[in-house]
């Protein structure tokens, strides 16, 4: 028996009217509140759709994806999210566009979205560029608006830049709060954000980032390891240092894996490319130095070689609260043995905590719904309600 | 407060009756009180989703969409014509199809026609190509209907041929009767297609074909200009002048910009290649001659280069009525000193219209959803007061 | 007037309840009722269509599509199907995504799923492989149906295997059905299914094999003809013979073209690559022996050259019953003179058939909604008549 009444009873003590027209780029960027209405809204469109609701709010319109890195679970989760809500995805694939004639950003945003409610952007590969692109977009299409191109001002989803990955992020708490039994358990808890070694380099830095910017201010002890040279950007662990200090809560960075590793209740180990090689590789790219990137790569590679041991193994997991700590990663994770010869995690590890990773996973599409259906409905609390008493079948086949 | 009878009550004394169950390739295939049904029906859909009036009259059913060269803004004006009245968009993506194994357009056509209400191609690159190949698409699924292979016929949008590009130019007509304040007021007003310099080469004939072929029944006096050597199709411009004669305009063709830029109340600044140019090209790629295309694109490049002084600048646009002649552009320019060295139009003058531009652009999904509308609606008058009177919503969000 | 009674009286006799939550791989897995079920629902649902009558029965939801090797008409019908029950496609392009990074099929699966209701493939290129892939699709989705990771479990559909080609066989023979003017005309008809010259190699073997394993249980004498050493595999041989001795039916191989159309009822010539060949075309792949798998294209294309007398020319058509024998094709088919020089069929041959053809392929899409709908809803023949009951329109346009 369906009863949304849960969710928008906590939703109804939450301040998140700002959300209403608004886009969503970094998590800090919003308020506690406005994060939690996020973890609300998840939850009880969840809630709806698992006792056959539908949560169609749109007759038609269009979920715009522009994606500038690969990707499937985002794509798909992009793709269920603008299902879920009535919208029809329409992919921007700048290969067969004319983007390449020399379209300005300003103009190219405009001409997708005379009917487009939401546009979802993946845009990780160069620092300082995936971020601002996106505000680019915003801020052309909130003109276009108001100078009465538009009838509608699409709302911005961050599905992951240069500096944050907000979608992701967020699912994974998601996760954690429903494994720990609610948002409030979270706090003293220690997470172990971790480097892990990988053979593959250049890996976007916005996972790690996006985690100390927002467990931090969940009231949990941050412990940000990975080996010398691998630091992320300055104003992420600012934002982390800034938000523990509110929180009450610790962070935490060293260079030792199993000091992070110790005690903690949830770990999130995973590689990434040093901040200041993502900078330098950026600028190679803005050259056209093609001999450079390559001596770069060369040159990152050799440097992950000398941190084989940063592994996630049973040997690392026992160190962790009862040896029981909850494992966390995006995926697709390197896993030793089965996708290559020394990766992030042992194959044991992995395997035990398959489904764990995979509901991590499932809350994406819901977490992203959330942040389309706060800044689209007026009223999310009654919207919500009517959902529930229309009840219209999500699949009519009883 | 809606109120669609503003449109109704003109498309009720407008006879369109052959356009149910028709297609669309050319404008001028199509009568005066045709081509205004168009335009009502755009405004009146667009009137009702500014309103929140959801226009779907499909529950379900195909847009298939085939782009045989590069498109943004069309492509997205296709998706959201379809998406606007309830179809979902199928591309038919050549390159992953069995196409190439030796099908005939006849057998593919059917084949992706079995739940196909609407078919929009876009084949603008080979001069006698295009239309015919859309012509051979429709004969193909008329007969399949006929013979009972094909539930419906689904209605061709051309989405631009080698001959006309009737999306744009009604949208860009439409812009045109808007900022006039009315269709009647175009009566007398001077219309400056002309060619202007782009350091590319190769762009279409399908837009300047399409506005004197459109905007001289208008009743606009059309001045065509060009450097000696870039003529258009003959058919077209005979079409035009026929067009003028019978509307008691005037149409004109001269070798100097400034002689059209005189006194015009609206300028349409655009690069294009000579037909002449364009059927050998089309040739050569016939025979395979690759030595042969490059040479004559080397030619088009020099060719072009001796005309850089055709450019919409400050000065040219000084000589229109009062300064201030209306700006038209498809999209996207060459702009000078943004997107390339020297390009059809000052920097400063795409800066001052860019709004208008953008409008202009905005026409171009309503302008698609009105042809598949008319298309596909018995009495088009009843069904969008029906839709008005239903109300129903096209977001649920309030 | 709409009456779906007529195939849902049939329906009621019928028992097919292993079908709910079911997949669909290969024909002769299912009973002679659940094949006899997916007719009538195929039938009943191209019944409510024609009538004007809407049947989706999903509000929102997701259709996945995979397709590993080119497509046009599986991949339309696979849309329109989807489209038809309310599901919305969603392709997996793994060039797009980032299976290559090492992902496991598993984890793919799960990642997709989290809304998808059904997941269509095409997998055919290689021996062992297709149908085992599909295999792991469908038991990783169960297992994360289980564990709680996916709400639903999506419904797989073999859209073309290794072994099997079910939806076009069924397609195929609905076709067959309703020309002959029902089912029980089938028995002891004759069936030539029998390879032809292509100057193509590789062709799959999904559809020879397909139609020796569905012909035969319908009751028909089937007779595979093909040239010494244009083999199928062995299982489904196997698989054919076991059907016709329970069907009381024959089912005969021959070396011999004219043998096998002599007297037909119906006539199925297409090109097939010797399964032996695929086998060690799979391995070369598997061994990235590139230099292997010229020498045997080489030899293949060698080996087709030598049996190009193997075409349905007009001659071999008038051996059949009344030289009338029903022509079938999968499409597209290589025909003489139009795409190719020598090829499977004469043109005059193919040009008498076009329709019935094209009328062969327009039951695919409906073969694959029928699919979908046996597997999702509970009680079809309630839902079908409520569906008609309700009456809600397809299109809105009268």
């Amino acid at each position: 028996m369906s009863n949304v009444k849960q969710f928008t009873d906590k939703l109804e003590k939450l301040n998140y009217e700002n959300m209403y027209n608004g886009d969503f780029f970094l998590t800090w960027e919003k308020t506690d509140d406005e994060i939690q209405a996020v973890y609300e809204v998840a939850d009880a469109l969840r809630h709806l759709r698992e006792n056959n609701v539908s949560t169609k709010i749109f007759d038609s319109g269009l979920g715009i994806s522009l994606f500038r890195d690969n990707s499937t679970r985002t794509r798909f989760s992009f793709a269920s999210a603008c299902n879920l809500l009535g919208l029809e995805v329409q992919d921007l694939d700048e290969g067969k566009s004319q983007i390449a004639h020399g379209e300005t950003v300003r103009e190219t945003a405009n001409m997708i979205s005379f009917m487009a409610d939401v546009i979802g952007i993946r845009d990780d590969m160069y620092i300082g560029k995936g971020n601002t692109y996106m505000h680019n977009v915003v801020d052309a299409v909130t003109q276009g608006h108001d100078d009465g191109v538009l009838e509608q001002k699409p709302t911005l989803v961050n599905l992951q830049c240069d500096i944050d990955h907000p979608t992701q992020i967020l699912a994974d708490s998601l996760h954690v709060i429903h494994e720990l039994g609610g948002i409030e358990n979270l706090k003293g808890k220690k997470l172990a954000m971790t480097w892990a070694y990988s053979p593959s380099y250049g890996k976007p830095l916005s996972v790690p980032q996006g985690a100390i910017g927002l467990f931090t201010r969940l009231g949990m002890d941050v412990t940000l390891a990975y080996p010398e040279g691998y630091e992320v950007m300055d104003e992420v662990v600012e934002v982390a240092r800034k938000n523990a200090e509110k929180a009450g809560s610790k962070f935490e960075i060293t260079n030792d894996m199993k000091e992070a590793f110790k005690d903690a209740d949830v770990v999130y180990p995973k590689s990434w490319a040093p901040f200041k090689a993502m900078e330098e590789r950026t600028d190679l790219y803005g050259k056209g130095d093609m001999d450079g990137i390559k001596a770069l790569e060369k040159r990152l590679l050799a440097q992950n070689a000398e941190h084989k041991d940063w592994e996630c193994t049973e040997e690392m997991m026992s160190l962790t609260k009862e040896g029981k700590a909850l494992y966390l990663h995006c995926l697709p994770a390197d896993i030793t043995d089965v996708s290559c010869e020394h990766g992030e995690v042992a194959a044991s590890v992995f395997d035990r905590y398959r489904d764990p990773l995979y509901k991590e996973a499932s809350f994406k599409p819901y977490i992203i719904a959330a942040m389309i259906f706060l800044a689209k409905v007026k009223d999310p609390v009654a919207k919500l309600k009517e959902l529930e008493e229309n009840a219209k079948k999500r699949q009519n086949v009883d």
